[in-house]
Parts: C-alpha cells; structure tokens; sequence
C-alpha cells in the first residue's frame, strides 16, 4: 500500500487529522489496533475548549455539537459550606462545551466513512521503519497477512501504550503518577447542577459532570488500586451526596441508575520531542494529563490543529518550516496545559496533610475571590488559542 | 506595676502596637528577653508593603522611610536564558519599598524612646497568668528580681520561641518544614540591579535584594544543615554569577566585601486562634512563612493594625466587637499569606526533581506571560489592603 501519510491510531486524533489533511487534498491510511465498536464505545472526556468547538466546525464536524451539545459559560468550585461559580464567558470571553469523546468520536467516522477514507482496524504487530528517510513504512498484520503501508509521513496517534512512541531514540520523559485514582460512573439520570461541579472535600475531590440533559457522569476521587467492585451504588450515591454537599443551601442531588462503573489512574507524563525524522507524535502517544481540568482530549485536537498545516506545507510546497516548528510550538501548550492539569489536581484532592489542605482551602478562596485567580483559571479551562 | 496593655517582645510588632495604642491614648508596657542592641541589631526582612508603609506614615513614621527607602515598582523574574519584569503599579497600582526591619526597629524604637514609652529589656523567666479574667498579668525576672506587670489586655508579640505561643491551651497548629535553607549575606557594593531578582535555577534559587545604594543582599538555595563557614566568599560570588545570569545579555554582577553570612532555615507555621481570653497573639508568635515572597514582616504589622484598633475599642468603650473579631479576620489574611509564600517558594526553589523542575518552568512562563498570571502574583506581593 501506499500513501501520503500513514496513521496509527483511530481515535480523535487520528481521524481528525485524516480529516483535516482530506480537505487539504493531502491522502492518508489509518490503521488501528483496536475494533472499531471498541473505539467507538470507550468512554473518555467530556469537555470541549471553546478553540477545539471553533476547529471541529471549521472542519465541518460541528452540526451534531451544535444542535446536541451543552454550552457551558463556567464551573463551580466547591468545599465544604461554599459553592462558587466561576463564568468563563463574563471573565476571559471564551465558553466550554459538553460534548462527550464518544460523540466526537461518532461524528468522525462518520465523516471519514463518507469520504471514503481507509481505516484499517483491528491490525497486530504494528511497527515502524525507516523513519529517518523520506519513504518511511508501518508494517501490521491483518487476518494473520503481513501488510505494508509506504507513505512520506508516518504520524503515531496511537496513545502512551502504542508503538509509535517508542519508535523514538532516546526521547526525554517527565512523568508523575499521582496517589489517587477516580472512581468514575455513568448514571440514567438528569444531572443535578447545569454546570460542572469540582468539590473538594476532606473525604476526597468529587466531581459531578454530564453527558446529555438525561445522563450524568460523577467521579469520587479514590485510592489507588480501588476495584470497582469495592462501591455498590448506594455507597457511591452516599459519598457523591456527601461530598457535593447535599442538602446543604437547598441544593440537592438525585441519584439513578449506575450504567457504567471504573476506576482511573492518574498521570502526568510527557515526551519530548515530538518528532523524529519522519515520524510526528499527537495527542496521548505524547503525552498524558490527569483528567482534572479536561485537557486529555483539548491537546490532541491541538497538537492536529498544528500538525495538519505542517505537514501539508511539508507535502504539497516542500516547506519545511511548519513542520520543523512542531514539536517545540506543540509542546509550550503540552507544558502549559500539564501545568494546569497538575494544579487543578494538586488543588482538589486531598491526601490526608493537614497543611496541604489549609493550603488548598486558601487557593480555593484566592480563586474565587480574586479576579486575577478566577481569571487565571478561567483562560487556562477555557483553553488558549490554538498556535499558543 | 499597672498598665492597660502588657506587651510582650519589642520588636517591630510589639513597638508598633505601643505607638498606635499611645496615639489612641491607652497605655502599654513592653517587655523583651533580648537587649536592645541585639533587637536592633538583628538582620531581617527588607521589603514593606504599600499598606505597611502607609500605615507607618499614617503613624508618623514615615520620614526617614520616605528619604531613605526605594520604591519598586515590581520585581525581576528569571530562569536561564530569560529575565522578565513584572511591574506591580501597572499590574495592580501598588509599588513596594525596600526599607530594612533593622531601620523599621530604630524610627519605632526612637519614636518610642521620645514619647517615654516604658521598654524593659533583658527580663527572664516571663510568664503570662490569669488570661481568661479581665485582669491578666506577666510575671518576669529583671536583674535578679521578679516583677509582675498586671493589665487589662496581654499581648503576645514574642516570636515563635516566645512564651505567649505557648499559653494557648489547645491551640491548632499546621506546620511545613522546606528541604532547603536560604544563605543570606549582606555585601558592601552597590546592586546590580535596580529592582530585586528572583531567580530560578537547576543549581538552586537566588534572590538579590538590597539594603541601600550601597549595601546588597543575596541570598543562595543550599541544602538543610549547611553552615555558613562552607560557602567561602569566592564561592558564595561564583554562585551568585551563575544563578544570577552573570554575562547573559551583557548583565552583570559586581561582586564586593561580604560583612554577614548566615544560614536560614524555611518554615511555615501557623496557629490558631490568634486570641485566649485577654492574651491576643500578634506576627510570629503565631504565624512563620518562608522568606520568599517577603511576607513576614508585612503580616505582623497587619496584625498590628487590626490589633490596636480592636483594643482601643474593647478598653475605652467595652466594645467588644472587633477583639471578638480579631484572630478569624488576621487569620484569613495569614492563610493567603501563607499560600503566597509556599508558593513563590515551591516555584522557585529547586529539589532535584525533573518533572517538578518543568512545572516550574511552565507556572514561571506563564506567570511572566499571562496578564492573570502577572497580576496575581502582583497582587498577593504587593499585598492586600489592611482589613482583608
């Protein structure tokens, strides 16, 4: 097989940049190691930046987003006896919306299929070769056939456990594994606040977020190595009242029925750089961020956003420039975005220090009573411009 | 002997509390473990507050501060490579002063003298006694001979060490111990620089401050339980250049005779309440922060001017209101204080770790590139008004 550029890996990243390269006349091939029920049933962020919205439209992708997705002007942050909101919209001019990754996810394919793009799922023995040259190559194995894709580009969108990764020499890594987990859970019931909820409390953080106006998505903050198994429904439904505040001014939290119940590790990991030769890293195959602040899915789009450009100017004019800048210009907001995620995180959970939590509480209040600290957060969760 | 307000430490708080107390027309006696000379003589903080200097003015000790003190209207902020102003009056119109603690402590110490306040210095064995009836007393030895001081009102501005820290029945307290230690010297040679560095670095951080236009203060990161005799002055200077950015954009630092070297160590510490019955707690006996963000002497003088207030009201009118206010309304300024100071000292001392060490990098890019990033810092360092 040949083409223009191969991808590894079907999910956002990897679709959205075929997409993206498609409408620049540049063709690619995307393999996936996974099914493609899988891909498209995997439940994931939920949170959209306002850049990532204004992309996905340029890009024609936003009509279901538009017509069933949630515009959010801001959150709320909480702690035991105060609940603040901070607006976005009022305090740096950009909105978030919710619009799950599965939906996102959804619209791609669907998008792709109609273009007649190749996907080549559920493909083994993934490996790169020739990276360093101007014809490099993936190799897989598809209903047990060796197959080979020769393309100009080869771009690993394929996540932190893929093999396009470690297809670099000797990147530099920075990594950090937090020492809690989420307990996150799908719920059929109407959420009980119209925008997100970030409670910190001593048991734990606590976030209730939403997926539609009839489905709603909470996480408790949990120990590591926590099994799902270890909270039945009523003490799920028990911690989340607890811990949101329940009762507490009038506000009060409805409880339904648990559809989906799992536990999330925590992370911060970053590679650098994010090329080498002909290969281009995007999205989690670079880097992982804890879900805190609702980065994960933002940054893949982003590094695309980037990448797409880049490697059309590299492809169709033989300029070089875009392509060169990449890695550098992707990972200021990787670092910038890892910070933030690192921050929201470190505020929120708590592990049983008594100074550490004085010192969250007094962030807490800093944050929304100040209009430097709400703003702070405000540009950062509602995301920079793409190109920053 | 008889008196409304026993203070105990002469310091800048416990000085200070006996000039606006006397302003207001109520009478205090100040006793202090340590001679004058060693109070006076004693190196400490150097940068006031806006609402610190307009308090000392307010209080008519402002002259020789306003001859002899600097303005600044921000700091600098560095790290290899980059050095970026941020400039409080424009951030948030409030500029900062350099003006030392030691010359803080010689205008109140010689307003008090002419005023005939009644300082006794070089007492032992002081004890507070009968706090909770509206006759406490403190109980010292002088020259070999106990004396009892009865008053209306105890104040304790003695220090962390000080014994009215220590007469709180069941105090709350939150402690942090920082794995690294500041070594200070003061250098006979003009700065280098024309308002105060702060500076990131693998090696450790620097800070060059000032005392005068002659006089300049450096400080270096070094490990915990260094002694000031293993850093020779040439070693000290050499230090300073690299951390300092010596040579970079044609900067450079002069180095001169070194007159003190000490080592200090990093805490933050808090008490709570600030109040027992009629003992109120004022600057370090109930609150440490670390050096970093110049927070110290600044909160115990906002203390102060809560403090004199409030006890003008409870023993001229028996109003009760503000003493009764008094230790909730200081501690939530010592929270954010607090805050403050961990973190300016989180971001920019160095420990080893590559990954804190990158976001450290990213908080110090965008705190010297976000307009919300610059301002909080500038507000928070700048400092409050008094009253918040």
């Amino acid at each position: 097989m040949r083409t223009q550029v191969a991808i590894v890996g079907a999910g956002p990243a990897g679709l959205l940049l075929a997409h993206l390269l498609a409408a620049e006349g540049v063709e690619s091939v995307v393999v996936e190691s996974r099914s493609e029920e899988y891909v498209a049933g995997r439940i994931r962020a939920g949170i959209l930046e306002q850049s990532t919205v204004d992309l996905l439209r340029y890009a024609g992708l936003g009509d279901r987003l538009d017509r069933e997705g949630d515009r959010h002007r801001g959150i709320h942050l909480q702690w035991p006896g105060e609940r603040h909101h901070l607006d976005f919209v009022d305090l740096v001019g950009r909105a978030v919306h919710v619009y799950g990754q599965t939906e996102v996810q959804k619209d791609l394919v669907a998008a792709r299929r109609a273009a007649g793009q190749q996907v080549v799922y559920e493909v083994g023995d993934t490996a790169l070769h020739d990276l360093k040259t101007d014809h490099p190559s993936v190799t897989f194995t598809q209903d047990g056939e060796e197959q080979r894709i020769t393309a100009d580009v080869v771009v690993g969108c394929d996540g932190s456990f893929g093999p396009s990764r470690s297809a670099l020499p000797s990147p530099s890594t920075w990594a950090r594994t937090y020492p809690y987990s989420w307990l996150g859970v799908l719920a059929d019931v109407a959420p009980s606040t119209d925008e997100l909820i970030y409670a910190w409390h001593p048991d734990g953080f606590a976030l209730h977020s939403m997926r539609s106006a009839t489905v709603s998505r909470l996480y408790l903050q949990v120990p590591n190595g926590t099994a799902p198994e270890e909270w039945s429904d009523d003490r799920i439904w028990a911690a989340l009242r607890d811990r949101l505040g329940h009762g507490q001014d009038g506000w009060a939290m409805t409880d339904g029925p648990i559809t989906e119940k799992s536990v999330l590790p925590m992370r911060s990991f970053v590679q650098s750089p994010m090329r080498h030769g002909r290969l281009f890293l995007a999205g989690d195959a670079a880097h992982i961020v804890p879900p805190t602040g609702a980065k994960g899915l933002n940054l893949a789009v982003a590094d695309v956003a980037l990448l797409a450009p880049a490697l059309v100017d590299l492809l169709r004019k033989d300029d070089t420039r875009l392509a060169d800048a990449y890695s550098d210009t992707a990972l200021r907001r990787v670092w910038r975005c890892t910070h933030f995620s690192w921050w929201m995180t470190t505020m929120l959970h708590t592990g049983g220090d008594p100074f550490d939590e004085q010192l969250q509480l007094s962030q807490l209040r800093w944050v929304t009573s100040s209009e430097a600290g709400a703003t702070g957060l405000a540009e950062n969760y509602a995301g920079l411009p793409i190109g920053f």
